[in-house]
Formats: structure tokens, C-alpha cells, sequence
């Protein structure tokens, strides 16, 4: 098993970079659709290149593992980011390498850690969410959401649950976009929420926790209390304690 | 008893099975409204069928019980579920049996159940709200949900609380139909905060729990301390235990 | 103090069926406007006669009292009650007596009580949210919230946070009513949530409660064990035992 | 660091009255946009003024300090809330100084405590978005938003996050500042939710402490018990505990 986890240590650095490459490419003819040919004909050698980076890597880590068949089974998902781009906004999901940067935030502590998920995840959606978007409504007659500043500003609204309805998605694909990051809205609502209750009932109960201390010392006070009766009990009779070693 | 419990264990799948061929006759010539007469008066008996056989269902099991009266008292919902079908698009409240497959996925602990009864329960919803939204509305001159795929879009964003407001019901029906999403969206919201706030408070209390048992090895050092007074006792004077007997 | 207690008790059910008047009689304008002009003269005066009754109820409890400084001071939102009514719409907060009925329902325990005030309150807040938005916005000519029909579509969608934007309000009270039903919204997402949240964890917790009970078992395990030492004594030295009072 | 200390206990109030008289200047010409030429240009004079008191203290405090590395270090947020106002609009974060007031209102739990601020920022937070937002949409020939009353409405809509549509930026600072009141929004929801949650979830373990307190109660009662054997062995040998100081 140490060849695919060698792999994926040297790998990792290079998909992450990847990812991030593929994110800048693919955010170019979008953000600024008026650049030269010459840009976007290398911002889709780009997202070619690092969506083959992507397919090396899924076929090495079973190639390179002993337990291919449990391999296949639980990387289903990392099948579906590498097929999944087949559909151009939503190659995006792709992205999710990024998050795993912020293992190296050296936060510690679960709360920590799904704080720093939570924002991580949320900036990455709201960025995605305005690329996939923008790049899904572009050129439909009854689109209402023109740039990606649209889209930014759409994805805001929808990621919240607010919705005004000033900017909202016409097309089929865009919908798709949509009920993605309505889904994660309601994820994201829940993770905050989540996570204020648990630090909430965490602090109130330290009260409740000073009670369960002072069991704690009550424990403490009997076995100094039995350890004085063996005390007395040794004194009294020490004659008695010597004699059995004499006989 | 055992007779309503054998019924029940026996009409339990055909029950399933004609929830489902409800639903999909129900949503047939709402999907495809263009689709020939013929399948149209196909799927009308389909529908017909499917609830005769809920009906016979309600009526059976009172009929072999042995405790009527309580049956009819603790059945109310299904009976609420056989007669409400008066009403076209509320008769999808009848695929409630539908989660009852939800049963057998062996997922056990109680925020598994949770988990898959939400997720099960939000997919049934919206696809049950598309359909319910997309028959009450079709027809009337103001409407703007014009076909299912307006009507998922819709359901999506009123269960998700976004609203945008590029869609949404006109006709009483369709109000109503609304009306219950919105419920279930705010109970959606309350689920998925819910448990990741249980998860949350269990996983962080988990450091607590150690505490706790550390206060069980308290009571385990107390217990070997008390065990070594009663041997040290017994070896100082063994003369004196041996002489109650011999006496 | 008792005969402010008299009062209360002999006058509760007076002011709940008082409150129940009122509420009918400042419906039945709003709900059919072309009602005659003598429904609208009896209304206008059951409501006239409700509110008097609430001001002698308000008048009388400091009156029977002997502390009538304390009773000012502790039930200011009486008279916020009292007074407020002078704004049409908020009127309708003198309702929240009705709240009071949900004390019979027989329902124990904290989490049933709060389910039961939340449903309770949530029934009320969307039938008064939409009189009070229709009273305040019928008859502005950009109004688009015209009857009690549109005016329930509306509460509904706002206190859910859905928020389409096919009716809104555009007057200044109507505003302030929608501000009032939007905090009782979030209110109420907080309260669903917040229940749910508290049932999982109690449940959930309901494993780590055995483990606590194990602790106590081995308490008693000890008890047992200094039982079993005290009677070992005992029996040990029946002839020292017996000596000091024969000395 | 002490010198640092006496300075921020003299300077707290007049910051707070500082903070006071900017919030009340800036909101002068927003609010009433035809005042005359002076009134202005005072509300101008006096938002410099206040803005150079809170620059004073930024540069005083360090300047007190010995270690003046870590002051830098740990004051980032203060130099942001004196460097933004370079957006005219979100100046208005200066006035996060505002809720030290609610230091003082003598509430004392940790529940209380984030009620009490919760209330106190989401008053802040309204009142400043209805500002930042007029004061940004004002002018834009396609904006919705007209007065102080429009920007009042908006921010309930926003921060709630009902989002009817009928009002909403077109700019992009007043669309910045919508986001901010977005994620204020779902920071509130997450506060009220979290709040109740932590309150029932106290509540209802109450049982639970009554059963650790039995727990107790046990310990207590094997301490007497291990306090009679004592006394018991003390009765039954008083001969042999007097020994040992006579020899």
C-alpha cells in the first residue's frame, strides 16, 4: 500500500497547483470575455492539460495500489470530479483539491476545523458558483445575469437564501448551478448554526462540569478517609503486624 | 393481532409497488402533457387502481383486527391519506408509504435514520412539489410555471427558503401546494442544522467523557484500596478468623 | 394578594372569549370588504367593546392589589397592549391573549410546551399578519396585496423567509407589520431548529447516560464491598465487641 | 502597559461619544437629503473631526505601549475600521465601537451576554445598511432604493433574509454592502437558533443533573458508612488506642 500513499504524497502539490491553474484558466474568457483569441486558445490548452493531470492521477493510485477492487470502490467520487467536467460549468467541482490547502492552516480541534472548512468552502462556492453560472447564462436572449460581476452578486444572494430575484438563472445547466449552491446554502446555514449551538452548550455546560469536579473531590476526600482508617488500623496493632513474619 | 401484522407483512410490498406505479402514472401526463389519449386513459385507471387498492388496504386491516376502535383511532393519518386525494395534487401525500423503503437501506443509529429519512423525505418532496405545482398551475392565463421542468426549478427554490421570485403559484391549489414546501423547508433547515449540531456537541464532548471516566478510575483505585485494607486485615490476624469455627 | 388572584381566575375565560370577539369582529370587514354598512357598525362596536374590557381587566388587577407599584412595573406589556391598539393594525397583538388557551391543552414536559406555543403562535402570527397587511394596504394605489387571499400568500412567504416578491407590502404600516412578521420568522426557524436539536442530543446522549449509570453500579459495588468489611469485623471479634458494655 | 490601560479607560467615552457624532453626521444628509449648504458641510466637518479622533487613538496607543510589535500584530481589525472609510459607506463599521456601550448594561451569564449583543448589532446593523446603502444607491439612475425609509426596508428584507425583490442594490459598493448584510444574516439566524437550542438543551438535561446529584448522594452515603466503620473500630479498641501514648 506504501507505493500509492508515495505517490500520493509527491502528488499532491503538483494536483493542488493544478487545481489551481484549471480554476485561473477557466475563470479568464469568463471574467474578461472580450480578451484576444490567443488568450483563450491557451486558457483551454490550460484546463486540457490539467484535466489529463487529473485522469493520470486517478488511473496511478490504482495501478500503483495491490487492492484495486476496494480502490474502485471507494473513489467513486473522485471518478465523477474527472468525469463530471463533460459538463463544462460544473468541471468546477473539480476544485475540491483546493480545500485540502487548508489542511496545512495547522487549525486544531474539530470546531476549528469545520470553521476553516466552512469559510474555505464558502469563498471557493461563491467563486465557482459566479464562474459556473456566468459561463452558463452568457448568450441565452432572456439571460439576465450579463458578467461575471452578475454572477458574483447572484451567487451572494443564492448562497444566503435571500434570492431578491433581480438576477436569476434562465438556462437548464444554469438551474443545475443553481440548486447546487441553493443546497449548499442551506449546508452552509446549518454549519454556522451548528457550530455557535455546539460552542453555545459547550461554554453554559463548563457550569455543570464544576459540579461533576466536585463529585470528583468528594471521590478524593473518601479515599483519604479510608487511607487514614488503614493508617489507624496499622498503628494500633503493630505488634500484631510484626508478629506473622516472627511465627 | 397477528392477523393485521401477517396482513400487514404481506401487502407491504404491493403496497410499495403501488405507490410507485402511482406516482409515476400521476406524474406521466403531467411531464408529457402532449402525450396521446390513450395513455392519458392508461394512466387515469393506473391512478384509479393504485388507490382502490389503498382503500382496500384501510378497510382490511381494521376488519381483521381484533381492537377496532383504537385502530380507527390511531389511523387517522391514514385515512387523512385515503381521502384528501379529492383534492387532484394532493393526493402525492399518499407516497408517504414511498419512505417506508427507507426501512430496509440498514442504516442503524438514530442520526443515520434522520439523515436518510431528510434526504429521502427532501427528494419525494420536491419531485412530488414539481408535480402537485405543475398540475394546479397549468391551465390558468396568468400562470408563469409553464411545465415540469418551471416546476422543479420552483420546488427547489422555495424548499431551499430562496424565493427568487421569478417563479411561484397564482392559483389557490397552487398556494396551498406552496404553503406545505415552505413548511417542509423550514422543517429541512431545522433537520440539517439539527444534526450537525448533535453531531457537533457529541464529537467536541467526547474530551468531557474522558473526564467522566477518569472519575471511573477514581472509583476503581477506591475500590483496590478498600480490597487491600480487607486482605491486610485477614493476613494480621489469621488465628482470630480460624477460631469462630473451631469454637 | 389572593383577590387579584380571584379576579384572574374568574376573569380569564371572559377576556380569552373577549379576545376571540375582537379578533372575529376586526376579521370580518377585512375578509369580506363589501360587507353592508350595519356588519361594519356591529364589528366597529364588538371591537370598541373587546378593547374596554381589556381596560377594566388593566385598571382592576392594580386596583385589587396591595403591591400597585410592583404590578405598574411588572406588566408594562399590558399595557403596551392596551395602548397600542391606537395604531389600527397592531391591534392585533392584544391576541397573544389567546395564547393563554394553549395552557389547557394538557401538554407536559418543556419541549412539548414549546412545540405546542410555537404551532400555536405560528397559526396565529400568519392569520393576524395577513389581516393586519391587508387592513394597511388595502385601498394604496400601488398596492398589490388586494384581499385576505393574497394578504394569507403573503404572511405565509414571509414568515417561511421564502420571500417570493409577488406581493409585498408598500406602505409605511405595512412595512412595519412585515418587519414584525419577519423577526417572528427567524424567531421561529430558531425555535424549530432549536427543538429538533435539543431532541437529537437527547437522544443521542441517551448512550452516554448508561455509561454514567455504570458509574453509579460501581459505587454500589463498593458500598458492598465496606458492607461486606464491616460485617467481616464483626464477626471476627464478637467476644471485643460484646466487652465494653460487661466492663 | 499600564500607561496603555489609563489611556484606553479615559479615552473610552469620549470614543463612544465620537462614535455617537459620527453616526448621527453621517446620517444627517442621508437621511434628509435637502438639507441647506451649512448643515451639511457641518455633518462634513464633524465626520473629519470624529474620524481624526479615532486615527489619534490608533496612533497613541502603540506609542504608550512597550511592545509595540505585538500592538501591531494584534490591532489589524482597528486599523481596518480607520483605513476603510475610504469607502465612504462602510465608514460606518467605525461604529462597531458603539456596542462597547453594552459592556455596561450589567448582564451577566454568557447567554445573556450574546443576547444583548446580538439585539444590540443587528439595531447597529440595520440602521448602519439603511445608511450605506441610500447613501450608495442615491443618484444611480436605475436605482430602487430612493430615501432612508426604502434603505430601512431593504436592510429588514436583507438581514432576515426574506428578499422580496421589490428593493435591492445596483450598485457595486451597494452591493457590497449587501453582502455583508447577507452574511450578518445568516451570522443572526445562526445566534438565535444556537441561543434557544443551548437554552433548551440546559433545560431539559436538568433531569439528567438530578440523577447525577443522586450519584452524589451515593458517594455521601459511603462516607458515612466508612466513617461508622472508623468510629467502630475506635468503640470496640479504646484500651489499644490508649496504649500506645501511655507506653
Amino acid at each position: 500500500m506504501d507505493r500509492v500513499e508515495e505517490w500520493e504524497r509527491r502528488s499532491e502539490r503538483a494536483l493542488t497547483a493544478a487545481a489551481f491553474v484549471f480554476l485561473v484558466a477557466y475563470a479568464v474568457p469568463i471574467v474578461w470575455p472580450r480578451t484576444g483569441g490567443t488568450v483563450a486558445v491557451v486558457c483551454g490548452a490550460l484546463v486540457a492539460v490539467t484535466w489529463a493531470a487529473f485522469c493520470v492521477d486517478y488511473v496511478a493510485r490504482p495501478a500503483l495500489s495491490r487492492d484495486r477492487r476496494s480502490f474502485a470502490r471507494t473513489h467513486l467520487f473522485d471518478l465523477a470530479v474527472i468525469l463530471l467536467p463533460m459538463l463544462r460549468p460544473l468541471r468546477l467541482l473539480q476544485l475540491i483539491t483546493l480545500l485540502n490547502v487548508l489542511n496545512r492552516t495547522g487549525v486544531y480541534g474539530l470546531r476549528g476545523r469545520v470553521v476553516t472548512y466552512a469559510t474555505g468552502g464558502t469563498v471557493l462556492l461563491i467563486l465557482c458558483g459566479a464562474l459556473a453560472i456566468t459561463d452558463a447564462e452568457r448568450g441565452h436572449p432572456d439571460a439576465v445575469i450579463g458578467g461575471f460581476g452578475d454572477g458574483l452578486w447572484w451567487a451572494m444572494a443564492t448562497l444566503t437564501t435571500v434570492g431578491y430575484g433581480d438576477t436569476y438563472p434562465v438556462t437548464v445547466t444554469g438551474r443545475i448551478v443553481a440548486s447546487l449552491l441553493m443546497i449548499a446554502g442551506i449546508a452552509l446555514l446549518g454549519v454556522v448554526t451548528a457550530t455557535l449551538a455546539s460552542w453555545l452548550v459547550d461554554r453554559v455546560s463548563d457550569v455543570s462540569e464544576a459540579e461533576q469536579a466536585a463529585t470528583r473531590s468528594q471521590v478524593d476526600a473518601l479515599a483519604t478517609e479510608i487511607r487514614e482508617l488503614r493508617a489507624e488500623l496499622a498503628v494500633r496493632s503493630p505488634d500484631e503486624r510484626a508478629g506473622p513474619p516472627l511465627g
